[in-house]
């Protein structure tokens, strides 16, 4: 098992009238495949996978995998708190060409989602899973945190091969980073942690920008691993407000906007999501073009 | 449409060998059968809903209506973030016997889930499903709280019949029964405000409690409707620290060892959740002793 | 030592320019005295007490006791998380006639506020303070809570009086209420307790809304010992918006707001506090026509 | 006014018996004056501030001062929620030798202290006080978090010098050092945030770690500041666990342990704070020789 690294976007879902619409999947992996990034995160949380049945969930594997680059990677966002569920649904992508999945930690009971719960399903997901498995940490939406002890432990199976961690907290991921396997990696969910997470030892990052910049993202890892700290992080300071926009301020639907202003196709969020309105759409845009993306 | 009211417990899934063990069922369904309770909610949170197939939950429906005495509601847990997925589960649901849908709140996208988005959700599931829906708050599980202007507006749709509350904010509480329409029932979602809610305008409770302690739960409503109300919060008191057992402090799995020691089928729960060691064991021994259950 | 009970306002602090305007507190305190209200709370959380420099603390018990009439307890808020400090500002205010002390938990080391901390804590200020004390948690001000396991504890001691509890947790209430000494007072800290709390056992109410709705507040606890529950709900929920919007909603600059508009004195808080704007006025304004207190 | 820089720690102060214990500060500041240390700070979280009376604070500083060398500044802890009292204390600690004083932000009405209250009681104190004011940023004390765009105003202000930010969010720090005012130092309130901070741009750390491995924290600044990140991160590696236990885990009942068993004086906490028990005293003994301290 190779290890995993590099810039991945989580890719948005295109809807047109609320459907699945393939074609514009397809317009924006093609401009996608002409940059540096490594991979697709399809059914991320970017990719309103929560809005998704199971048909349209496969679909959009099968999708990524026939538009992608032969050299990207696909991986799938295959985790709930069912462990069976989250099995047959990983194998079912990897079957449609994923080659890793990403699996959200089980959240519901949340007291209990601790240490052992933990280990428990990892432990029982990755060993019958076919393909590898990437642990997927984001507090904001699950409630839960997953501490260093425990990831430490899980680093050491063999079919688990890192962890994407979308908390902000720099200790926390160093945590992550100098305990666990040497080839596990560590892979920081959020733009706003990829200058520090790639100059303490992080090896990739799954960010909601990488959809919109992801030159800039790609040039900040490359500029840190040249030494240039000083270029990197004026990059990346740069780039901390639109990410806001695009993941705190406004959500899915700043992205998909952003996406629309860029050249991109963004369209609309699912229900209950609604779509930008027009303050905001003027707020953001005026962040890109402070930002110089636009 | 006649109003949903009375006591109902969220009934825990018998698992043998981590498989549904529908036998279970029947034995516990047939006692319960004998006791005032109104109806019985599968797929609830104390379902261990999330960890269940899709295939395991219709049939848990199907099961429970055919064992469940002709007089008792079935309520079906059948909510996820996803509009498409919430309708077609819903349906079939009602295909196989439940009278009532329970539709937990959105959540995944924590900050965006505010008024608008409820009302979307609900509405949008409320016109599509063939039974009525009842709206299912629990904060402590989903991060997320609906307010009582949302309910208020929610309350006035036809097809929405009620709301389990499972928040323990007693002001909360009191806004959604003066606020909502006066055909929609306000149930608590956990014994610790059966007395409160009783004496505030509540019809009805929904209650991992009802589980293990049918005819206490059902007095307390009594006792409370015939005026007697010093009664009603002498047993309210004596419940809370087994309420408090079966919930807060040993979850699901406290539920289930309760169960078994009050001569129901509780069982294990489902992996990622553990069974109660024995100390645990031990001390939810004493406090059903101390409350007069065992 | 009587029991204490009935309701008591935790009384605004007026300030004219910036400084206390003790004639303005005369006003008020005239007013109130004409009241059902059982007593005053001097420095407590509408008291601005955070903002008063010792000296004015002191003063303002003084003054409070010299104009009050001779049937009102006075209760002075003089907790802070040093024992040392808490134990001789509450003697200095038992000298200028202070009744009772009011101490809110200590709370900055918030990971180490729990039961052994607060046993110490209130046992050793208990012992060394001549008047009784009243413990009082505040969580959303202090974020710490305390249980009622602690509670229950310090309510043996024979110094300690009862506790002002601003949860609107019933189920936490109602375990302050059974789990205590029979001479231990349980007091709600917020109206949108007070229903409920008096159904259940609580015997006070030291409330921000009984500085502008005195009369509404104590008939509620009289219906309420009358057995009339349903007239009793009836203002309860009536009341409920207003309290909401003297406390979560516009805070202390809302309740002395409320005050000038219902012929008490309010006037400005003092910075950092900023009185309301004149959207906010406007709203409140409205809130209380339709309560009937306007 | 220079500005401010280096790495400070947050004095313990010493007790015995439950009394102020000069002499054994003045045996710890002999220590510390023989470091790379830039100042000391009294009065500070780790100072168990919140434990003094006003008497005490005033003789910390005078102390404090009359035995640190001459080149090490002396900051002041001096903030509460009352801009009064924060202006007379601070200017009475600038009497006796304060350089700075650090200001926590108010916090008690947590829901109204945002940008407008902070601009407010920031501005009014240092409008006053004779010596340049710090922000103190430590939302897991106060409860209460202050955003860049509200850092960034202060930092325009001629007598705010900087912030001391104890939050671990590397998104929001990084916003503090790039959204402030040159001359404005951003410094961090933990060793977690040490090697993070110094490669973002700030310029100091106010550490509790400092107070028992002060060579290790001034060598990870300066071997970032030369470039050397490689060897900066080992150590920082290396001190996170000694960190994590003298702050999160143990608080300041561990560091004060430490102290001890590195040959400093630590002693008791005051009460109602609990010296660490003997199984917690072996564990951080383990932990101090993991990391080389001991």
């Amino acid at each position: 098992m190779e290890k995993l690294k590099g810039i991945m976007p989580p890719i948005t879902t295109p809807f047109v009238n609320g459907e699945l619409a393939t074609d514009k999947l397809e317009f924006n992996i093609n401009k996608w495949n002409k940059t540096g990034l490594t991979g697709y995160v399809v059914m991320g949380s970017n990719g309103e996978s929560v809005f998704l049945t199971r048909d349209e969930k496969l679909k959009l594997v099968e999708i990524t995998k026939k538009f992608a680059s032969p050299d990207k990677l696909i991986i799938a966002g295959t985790g709930s708190d069912s462990i069976k569920e989250s099995i047959s649904l990983s194998n079912e992508s990897a079957e449609r060409g994923a080659d890793f999945v990403l699996l959200l930690t089980p959240s519901f009971y949340k007291s209990e989602m601790k240490h052992d719960a933990f280990i428990k399903y990892f432990t029982a997901v990755a060993d019958s899973v076919k393909i590898p498995v990437i642990i997927y940490n984001v507090p904001k939406f699950t409630g839960v945190d997953i501490e260093a002890e425990t990831v430490s432990k899980l680093s050491e199976h063999q079919n688990i091969a890192g962890i994407k961690n979308s908390s902000e907290n720099v200790r926390q991921n160093n945590e992550f980073v100098y305990s666990t396997h040497k080839n596990f990696s560590v892979i920081v969910g959020t733009a706003s942690m990829l200058y520090s997470g790639f100059t303490s030892g992080c090896v990739g990052g799954i960010l909601a920008l990488a959809n919109i910049a992801p030159d800039q993202c790609v040039a900040i890892q490359n500029l840190i691993e040249n030494g240039n700290l000083k270029e990197a992080l004026k990059i990346q300071n740069r780039m901390i407000p639109v990410n806001k926009a695009v993941t705190a301020k406004y959500g899915v639907s700043g992205l998909k906007a952003a996406m629309d202003m860029l050249g991109y196709f963004g369209g609309e969020p699912r229900a209950p999501l609604s779509p930008l309105n027009e303050k905001s759409m003027e707020e953001l845009k005026q962040i890109l073009l402070l930002a110089g993306l636009l």
